[in-house]
């Protein structure tokens, strides 16, 4: 049997369900920036359960660039608080597969890789206020120019945790000087997502020696009147796996993102129905 | 030589720092509702580390009624994101020893008891938004009549991670019918401290058969105009350790939390000095 594929355009009204059954039957394994509006993207890493409690750790120390938003059981490739029926094995478009530090494959599908001892971590990011800056008016120049988000290395010292510590990565901005305060407040509503920036201006001021000359990602434009907001990145937490060199490690590719049933502005990243009001529903 | 002992009025001027250091000379065992205005105060919960990946997915998973604020490193008796100085042996004013389900201990110090497998667990509390509510001009009837605050089991089920499950536990708090949705809007801001209301109303929607009679702490009167409306509670996690029946467990003695040096208004409840920006320090 063939497989119809679909592009983004196909899929761009679907629901987040229908978006997952498209990556999980092989018809679409492209980015999902845009995809199933509304509901909460997240960053993926897969890690084995002996690594699990300090990773917990470290993204509990470290929530803006490390928004915890879901754990598997160990061994178990489902996310019940997330959505109805995600099997993270087939889910998400296209994995990336480290071992011992060094990428191995990239990936549309991790069945063959899955183990008992494997736990899924699932983090924000920051498609929920970058979706929320847009709706409130505020610019944000990759999106407009169709480029990546400029991605540094900061001088930012995480709050270790066992094998996890390193440097913040963060993000760039330019943001109109008068709508700065208005962006802020924005994305300070979504700490499930890097919440409010981390720095305003000066790059040098966070150990960046040149905006033209990303550590990830495209640069950008800062035009007359702007000035540049950094954000905690969700490139910070894989860049700290990597150099943690665990035997094996699954990351999603950059870009290809889960697609969770939770709604980006719900007060938690619990889907509510996970809490069965025992009595009420007979 | 003789410890002087200190009085909560003598201490409700003081700073977190100083009321943790009378908590661990031993001068001060009382309460810590009202003292380091605020600042962050703080369920505890101290268990081996063998089950600490499960109660932090707990935790991770029910984050109303658990918000996790802070996680010590195993057998670290510091917690150095929540507090300069903390030594969680000796600084919270009383403590709860149970083992194999059973309280067999209620001490000020837990320093005989302390073990290298030990991890410490700090939860968000409600004074946080209790407090939020009385500056903005929402009655809290129990803390006007100088009572306990009512809790209640509820049927809401929590989601469930490896030993660890059961229902919620809720507090109440009548809230005159035209100010609820103010005091939704306010202790929504305040995810660390149970965030927004479970529910408002009927206390039957959550399996609470009687009001007057609450399973924990003291009823208080509901009177004309005003509406029944429930908070997810800190008693909760504690309910559940106890059910787990774990061979050791450590928890606060109501009321008399870990006082934290992190704001309670804070974005995070991370201390930012904690990640020292290695450059510009210099």
């Amino acid at each position: 049997m063939t497989i119809t594929r679909v592009s983004h355009a196909d899929l761009v009204a679907e629901s987040a369900v229908q978006v997952r059954s498209a990556i999980r039957s092989g018809r679409y394994d492209g980015h999902t920036a845009g995809l199933a509006a509304g509901k909460l993207q997240c960053n993926l890493a897969i890690l084995p359960e002996r690594y699990a409690l300090d990773f917990l750790r470290f993204c509990q120390r470290n929530p803006k660039p490390c928004p915890l938003v879901g754990v598997g059981d160990s061994g178990d490739p489902t996310l019940p608080t997330l959505g109805h029926d995600i099997d993270i094995r087939t889910d998400v478009p296209r994995y990336r597969v480290f071992r011992d530090g060094r990428l191995t494959d990239e990936v549309t599908d991790i069945s063959g890789d899955w183990a008992d001892d494997l736990v899924t971590v699932a983090l924000g990011c920051s498609f929920t206020f970058e979706n929320a800056l847009v709706r409130n008016g505020v610019p944000v120049r990759h999106l407009e120019t169709g480029k990546n988000v400029p991605m540094y290395r900061s001088n930012i010292a995480l709050a270790p945790a066992g094998i996890f510590s390193g440097d913040m990565v963060v993000t760039m901005r330019p943001i109109p000087a008068h709508l700065v305060d208005q962006a802020k407040e924005i994305s300070r509503r979504y700490p499930q997502a890097h919440g409010a920036p981390i720095a305003v201006g000066d790059p040098a001021q966070i150990g960046i020696a040149d905006l033209a000359s990303p550590d990830w990602g495209d640069a950008v434009e800062i035009r007359s009147g702007e000035v540049p907001v950094y954000w905690a990145c969700g490139v910070t937490p894989q860049n700290v796996l990597l150099q943690a060199a665990l035997p094996i490690c699954i990351t999603h590719a950059p870009g290809h993102m889960l697609i969770a049933d939770v709604a980006e502005d719900a007060e938690t990243t619990i889907l509510t129905n996970t809490r069965t009001n025992k009595e009420t529903t007979s």
